[in-house]
């Protein structure tokens, strides 16, 4: 059994880690740490927890993460780079679900981050948790870098027709809507039930930090510097809890038989499916699982592709993918703890 | 492994036993029908169980009902009592998760539901599929009256205090919240996102079918005739997918220590969960799982109880209690199958 | 024109007393405070309001109450009770939304509020405004102390029943739901869109600061002391931004025509409206406008009488009977104002 | 006083002319018809208009339509354009909420709705009823197609830039995301509350009703024939009850200083708001109001547009409008009826 840790456990990607965890068959939680909470039973927290985790929090100053095989960071942004080092350096290995080593390029994360990078020298060996375009990296990796929720539909949505390159990589659109859990478990007023719910409107238009991230997938894919993806982002909120829908658009510059490029590209991975033409996936299709579903259309005939890739953020989005990530590193199936059907309705 | 038909499985009811049934270890599904959908693989209906469920809906015509262990209605009112005879005596089980096996007094169900009942001779044989207080007889019968949502959580909330005998049965209240799949996948305008959404109403104030259900189940708790059971029964509707909410007031006609009395009743119950003094349990701490968690108040130190008491009624009301009585009628373990961590949030 | 001063416009009372305030007739909007906002404009924190609100928020310090004919206190609980004796004295009118004037038992409130009354000699002369009760007193009232919004609802269902004398005073039940609004505009974990959507729970069933508020006035429409009326209030969190819905429970101790004492009691009430019996009144029916309907039932002709009775928390419920109060002390007409009709779907 | 009909007043948008027309200054309500609910009062049909509305529903044989000045048909697709011709020919006015006029070429329109048109003379002649592009034309219609929802939203949003001729017209993108109310009252599955509620999905990619009407609107914008507007529509549903957020993108292909260009093309409607630049305006600071708010920008100062545009889509985007353009062509204040505040939260 995988002895594992998880630093931050008191929010969104926390909790559906433990909800994940708890049911891992390769996996035991021995850890699990929160500043606030030291000493109160994760249950008490979280009474969905009842009868399924017995741990409590623990302080992370006397926390024994040292003696796990694997420790998650749920944290915010900035703590992972502080203290990743330590554990790896103890033979831990690390996964991060927040931004801090998802970014290659140190000064353009420190601009959208508003920080100091505090480890600059383990961005370079993390690797990216995007199985399916990292695969065989994860598989040996130390350190790995959790994609965002954003970044994941996206860059799965957009995956086949960049690596082809068949689309104008100069005007990529991304108009993505994520339910209300994406902005985490936070006591600000944005996200109150009586602000967020029978709403919509778009955020962050002038500029969102999944855009870098994104960025530097679809340059990874497309073999280009990222000077060359044009990619507009607009990012919305949705009154929902769980979901991200992000709907892409693009260019064609070369035919293809773009339904069986997406085919073909996904035939062998067991987390993402590709629906039939003119599928309309929706969200709750993968609520509380870790499936990305993906749809492909091509209007009227025209010359834009519209692609719809829908994922559970906080599953395929964060803690879901980030066990497949853990499977991949110990060398156990995939799979493994992540078999949940989607709950609908 | 025992072999699974599904009677019916276009609904919330059906689609759940699906989600559930496509990952029991000891059960294998082998067919399901659809009058309105034969030919149509479930999973085209149902994207969220791609992957998960390869069967196709038969025609009820044709559906080798007879080769199954158990089949399953999860069918509207007044539909098993014309068929599970038939299978009874090709020494198939029946769990019909409608209302028709539920009431043991003819003429009363036939008051209720409007309709002559087919098969009377099969009432008195029926066990009423609630673990808790018939576990003995589920193990052993052919034919199981899974119990309604709102009987779910209002019996399992009254049960310790009416088998005690410490409250008045003559002026019991239930005052109980639904979410909008209790009323079905059904077409109708009522239960319209923009009818039901920011939106909240009592609904069947002079009557509701689960009240007559109630009653016999508190009358059998108390060793009472059903006469003597006094019950007003207030269900509403509350917009929110799954769960359901019990609140229930008793009036203390002798002193006990109630959260002891509730702690002991149900101590070895895997499904039941007495929460401390004074907890409020939401229903999202149950939602996708099989557990009731109950708590009890006793505001101001009066002499009126407080009960609350939450499911999610497509598990624990519904296809989750089902597969427990499968569980328990094939001498699997109870809990097969439905170890489901509560999605939250 | 009466000349309108606002305390504390940033919360949702504030905004819908703005919203209430911009099209009424009779009034106009000359102040509004808010310590956070000083010089931001209204319209800039509430984008809904452009076009309808032109002013700024002032500093409380330097805003120019003294020379409004009204001032509403649209604060947090122990305002009020700091600022009303100066702004009485200078001739201008008082309204609270708060709670400080609320109970005329200065122990009690200082109990269940948790601090010392800053102005207990106000509290006798504040008239608890509730017009279907207090209209004559409403009139001359200098300072005025709008009921809460469970209060409202609760008191009026009960006020027939309870005035005849009819019901056991002793066992009275108010099982209460209310929108996520009722709980204001702060940054509070348990409020959060994620938290309380697609949920449903009770919360201060140990006791809630309204209990006694209600308890109040029951006993007033009795003519009887507190002491003897016996209520269970049970508050519910309901995913919807607004409304109230108040499930009343009363024991029969006399007969009477009950539909028509409830016709007659309100017959020429602007507020209230009386359904058929039978009916099932929904909060959407009320969304956005001053009314409370109310329904009465009386289930399987037993001695349990049920009344259904709506609000919308934030209009009949906080600003909307705020606005009507100031009508009558001004002598305008009661209903200036609050012709809005309500918003469906 | 004008004197008013509604045709089919059973649907949204129907009891939405009911609320506005209720408080309309200097307009009375007739008649309303119905087939299937003629002799019942509006008001038992919709609480909400108790007090507001004391009509009954007429059957449509019987309504003395031909007396009133004007009437509207809040109608299936359809209808109107089987009886607009009647009562024009008798003196009335007609404005039709469905699409029977919105199409000028007749060819197009029956291609897209599948039906042959009944009236194709009555389509010259009739104005689209979008005040900011065609307000002196509809003061003198005789017969108004009032735009849809969708279209509403998407061309108010372009106008400045087709207009200005500023943009690539060949590869506009239209995401639009529409609140449930949009699909109407009607009884089917895939609006239940438990299907929309907590999942958001694109619909209709392959192809929508509101594409050829937008494309017949951006191409008169612009003054080039509808073949050469390129126009990518994605509609979405959102678990909210009202509302539409269209995000368009434009490539820019001549430099403007694009917010003065928005402000200056809007200075003098009544009924657009356009934000500060980099605003993010949600749907409900319009909710239950007539105003379209738009915002534009301008991410990372590319060479896409991005702009916002937001409206309630039973208001603006059908009755409000509506009754704007009755207003209009009875030469009322543009604004008469429609001065209520959006209601928030």
């Amino acid at each position: 059994m995988i002895k594992v840790g998880i630093v931050g456990g008191t929010g969104y990607t926390g909790v559906e880690l433990l909800r994940i965890l708890a049911r891992h068959p390769g996996a035991e939680l021995k850890v699990i740490t929160s500043r606030g909470e030291a000493g109160t039973a994760v249950a008490d927290m979280f009474p969905s927890l009842r009868g399924a985790v017995g741990l409590k929090f623990s302080d992370p100053k006397d926390a024994p993460l040292g003696e796990c095989d694997v420790v998650f960071f749920a944290t915010p942004n900035g703590i992972a780079m502080q203290q990743a080092g330590g554990l790896l350096a103890s033979g831990v290995r690390v996964i991060d679900l927040a931004a801090d080593f998802r970014i290659k390029d140190i000064a353009l994360w420190e601009k959208w981050y508003g920080m100091t990078h505090a480890s600059p020298e383990l961005v370079a060996e993390a690797v990216y948790g995007l199985p399916e375009v990292n695969r065989e990296a994860i598989r040996k990796a130390r350190l790995v870098a959790n994609p965002g929720c954003y970044p994941t539909a996206t860059q799965l949505g957009f995956l086949p027709l960049v690596e082809a390159g068949c689309v104008d990589l100069g005007h990529l659109i991304a108009d993505a809507k994520s339910g209300v859990s994406g902005a985490g478990r936070k006591a600000e007023i944005g996200i109150l039930f009586s602000e967020a719910s029978d709403n919509f409107k778009a955020y962050g238009v002038p500029g969102h930090r999944h855009l870098p991230e994104i960025r530097q997938g679809l340059a990874q894919f497309s073999g280009k510097p990222a000077e060359q993806i044009g990619l507009t982002f607009v990012p919305h909120l949705t009154p929902m809890i769980r979901g991200i829908h992000s709907t892409l658009y693009a260019r064609i510059t070369r035919e293809e038989d773009f339904q069986t490029l997406f085919e073909k590209r996904f035939a062998n991975e067991p987390f993402v499916d590709v629906l039939p033409p003119k599928s309309h996936p929706d969200t709750r299709s993968v609520r509380a699982a870790n499936t990305c579903r993906v749809a492909l259309h091509r209007p009227q005939g025209g010359d834009t592709l519209v692609v719809l890739s829908v994922i559970d953020n906080l599953v395929k989005g964060a803690a879901g993918q980030a066990v497949q990530n853990m499977n991949l590193m110990f060398g156990l199936d995939e799979c493994s703890g992540l078999s949940q059907v989607p709950v609908l309705p």
